[in-house]
């Protein structure tokens, strides 16, 4: 099955070390002004100027003139499998109420974990499946996709057999048991800990690749959230984290300490914590959100973490209380108007870096022979307009693995 | 030509008082389960429960059940007549320049009149249209459209008649001469100010329904403003104005002493100039996308203004430069993180209130028997969804005089 993509006005290939970027190289696109890519089952085979290529007779040609032609988005931190919304919650917070104090009255994550386990396994997919059309309609193709609304041995697992029937995008399980404390377990934290540690994720890390932890003073604090990676990291697991996202409780500190894949939000992370992570070559997961949506002001130093070398990662944190969308130009949207990031270190953040802080980078987030053809033809001749419009989805058409998984 | 929609999980009507709605009465959106509603010839000829409506065997049923079905967003400020856009600015501001710095180097809104000055008004309409079908998309059935990429006579003119053309969204044309001194008129206010009240309003006024000026102290200050608007009255257009957008200037005092139908803008706005506008029954529309897309942090008082009877209006201020955004459901999130409005209130403000505001409120705005049948079927059950999730585009079908003009 042999493809040619032709007429890009720009080609966003991102080309370029087999790593992820850092410092002015984010700001490097590799484009290619009328290219052409050729794909031979569901590989990349070649990317190069029009003139340079020959296409096959055989070769289904897809016209992408006057058009944006880019990898898919890569969107590394997501919540889509959930039962209900908080649509409710956010009227109360529109009227006033913070996110805590709704946590506090048994809204919030425990909310949704007493929908989402008295859902079917089937109900979930179907709910994750019209996420799924947002994200491909917004121009994302693989998403990283958390468990943690389920927070009992048997929902978890739930969950992630739910993560891995997503589709057509391509999802990426991370074990997320230790995302809340359930209200059975309300006053035994250490004894919700012991669950997660000896009987969840021996079950759960054969569905898993990554583990991740609410790690926050009041939630699972740092040695709640170092012992239960340390036995997530034994059974085989990357790591991830929530760190200092509602205030600095040593979050990134321990991320760097543990060499995690990922420390996620860092808000509230200090230069002390962004050099930690340097040092330790922990991705940053900035998830403006989350902060947009709940209405707060302090968003994270993005460009402190680029100054320090970070190999930052942009995401959209997709979930149903504190950051519902599932659109990566959104938050390439608010990393501009928000965080003073361009927005080719923004697509950068949000497909190369965000593919290699998956484990993915050999295979996505680039456009590169050899790899796979996830890739996205946007309704725009520049890639700038994919930060600068906003409340637009900008795909036109998605490709995964070389097979076309939506069109308008 | 007869339509029966049925099955509506909620029939937002918006049924009440013939007139723009305060107070209480934002929160009332009229909201019918299980609703269905009968067309006639592009208008609404009933509107109930199912069971209480009987349907004519000739009526085309539309089947929306399970989703929200509504009026059509009225969105009372847009410039969508220009050419090129403003993506590379968006950089700059990214990287640093304000707003402010960029058009005092002759970028801004005066880049935009050199290249809509340089385009046809054929090219205007082409790039119009692929804007019209971004409002649909996000179910915008309406919209306010002004001139002011421009500034010449024969331009202004071209953007009128552009606006004419505009489809298949109904456009309210709305001359905006006074948008900014154009280059060949720096250092000349007075004489600009003279060439569109004795030479661009005579030949605009036919083409046009009502009159705006971008009042701020280093624009068009508050003696302009008065002098351009009472000239336009005399021509029988209504009154609208960019009121305090960027300071205090007066513009909320001048709106209010003229009587307009609406001061826009309004983030700088006092409680005196609030209340002035509370008793001219002046509209005020407030435009949240640009606070956003600026960077800045100063929305309007919206809840000063609701607590002050004000018929408040909500509306995206679609343009190149400070707010690139088509959707109304984006400016819902905002008004409700960031301006603490309810949905329903948002609601009320970019449906009836703004219909009102465009002198179409006994036309459109709402689902009553008469109106328009302007209808938006939403992919979604529950209303509240339209300002939760963001960067979603939401509407599954529009129509437009009982026409279906997009459908995915």
């Amino acid at each position: 099955m042999k493809l040619a993509v032709v007429g890009c006005s720009e080609l966003v290939t991102l080309a370029g070390p087999a790593r992820a970027r850092t410092g002015a190289e984010l700001r490097e696109l590799a484009i290619i002004r009328n290219g052409a890519m050729l794909v031979h089952d569901g590989r990349i085979e070649r990317v190069g100027p029009r003139s340079e290529i020959a296409i096959d007779k055989d070769a289904e040609v897809i016209d992408a003139s006057g058009r944006v032609v880019m990898p898919g988005f890569v969107d590394a931190h997501t919540h889509p499998v959930f039962a209900g919304n908080r649509a409710g919650e956010f009227e109360q917070r529109a009227a006033g109420a913070t996110y805590q104090e709704i946590a506090a009255a048994g809204g919030g994550i425990r909310s949704t974990v007493r929908a989402t386990r008295a859902a079917s396994e089937a109900e979930i997919v179907a709910a994750a499946s019209r996420y799924a059309g947002w994200f491909l309609r917004n121009g994302t193709t693989t998403i990283e996709a958390k468990s943690g609304y389920g927070l009992s041995v048997e929902d978890e697992l739930k969950l992630l057999r739910a993560i891995a029937r997503i589709g057509p995008v391509r999802a990426v399980p991370t074990f997320l048991g230790a995302h809340e404390i359930p209200d059975e377990y309300r006053g035994r934290r250490e004894e919700y800990v012991e669950l997660v540690i000896h009987e969840m994720l021996p079950r759960a890390a054969p569905l898993a690749k990554f583990c991740d932890v609410f790690c926050e003073p009041r939630v699972f604090p740092v040695e709640d959230a170092r012992r239960v990676l340390r036995a997530a990291r034994g059974r085989g697991l990357g790591l991830r984290m929530h760190a200092d996202q509602l205030e600095n409780g040593g979050g990134a500190m321990l991320a760097a300490e543990l060499g995690a894949a990922t420390a996620d939000h860092l808000e509230h992370t200090d230069r002390e914590g962004i050099a930690a992570l340097a040092r330790a070559g922990v991705q940053p997961v900035l998830l403006a959100g989350s902060v947009y949506a709940l209405g707060l002001r302090q968003y994270p130093d993005a460009r402190a973490m680029i100054d320090a070398g970070l190999a930052v990662v942009l995401a959209t944190d997709f979930n149903p209380g504190s950051s519902p969308t599932p659109s990566i130009p959104m938050i390439l949207s608010l990393a501009a108007t928000q965080m003073k990031m361009t927005t080719a270190e923004s697509i950068t953040a949000a497909t190369i870096n965000a593919a290699y802080s998956v484990g993915l980078g050999g295979e996505i987030g680039s456009l590169e022979r050899g790899k796979r053809a996830d890739f996205v033809i946007h309704d725009c001749a520049d890639y700038r307009e994919l930060a600068y419009f906003f409340g637009v989805e900008p795909a036109k058409a998605c490709y995964v693995d070389g097979v076309e998984r939506f069109r308008r």
